[in-house]
């Protein structure tokens, strides 16, 4: 588990950086929040230890990977009111477990495109919420999680 | 469950229609194959009852619902050997609890981007697999979700 030498890479950007403003950490995963201008209310549920794909955990670390993404989802949803959360593991980049979790509005740059797609439109003058919320959920997020 | 009348919300595409070639379907949940030309290893886990985001799940059938996705991914690992496999529960157009689980090549069309993403070059002239192994994995899905 986190201690050993062996769960990490070499060279694994997730395995030797936060990948992301650290909110909580503990013996098994991190949570980050990600600084993104179009998507501010964008956090990453990460695995410590270096595996590549979802099921490569076994059943029951799987299993606490996902309470915390839904823990996670959950406080979103209370803290920022989101039309809808979109949760993605992909690793195309950084083959190293992490759970992508955005907020999404339907006033968003890319609302219904995912992040990824094409720009709907403009960003919006007014986000969608103010930044305090975020420290909040942050706090939040630490006061469950940590 | 699976058979209550309010489980079904009107107009949702997800509650009509199987939303891909279905494979198998349980009392929970279905797993469908997704007829994709740029993607061919394109399955989704779509829970039956009509819930919009993973978090209004109850923790055991969050659970039933990963355990799902995480053997259609190791099935798909094992017949399709892709480089990596992308996994997302987007629902900003029709917000009703769905995994996507995406079979990924270094020389797909979209690789390293996200299947959304820009496209980065051309079809392949040969694509990664034969036909017969979707009907060979479909099989196997069937085999242990049937």
């Amino acid at each position: 588990m986190g201690q050993l030498d062996t769960t990490r890479r070499a060279g694994c950007e997730l395995c030797e950086q936060p990948g992301g403003m650290l909110v909580v950490r503990n013996t098994e995963l991190r949570v980050v929040r990600v600084s993104d201008a179009l998507h501010p209310g964008f956090y990453r549920v990460i695995w410590n230890d270096h595996v590549a794909e979802f099921s490569d955990l076994p059943q029951a670390e799987r299993m606490r990977c996902m309470d915390a993404v839904a823990l996670v989802e959950s406080l979103m949803r209370v803290h920022l009111q989101p039309i809808k959360v979109n949760l993605a593991s992909l690793g195309n980049m950084v083959p190293h477990l992490h759970w992508h979790l955005i907020a999404r509005y339907s006033d968003d740059p890319h609302f219904p495109q995912p992040i990824w797609g094409m720009q709907q439109r403009e960003v919006p003058a007014e986000p969608s919420f103010d930044a305090g919320k975020l420290l909040e959920l942050d706090r939040q997020i630490q006061l469950q999680l940590g």
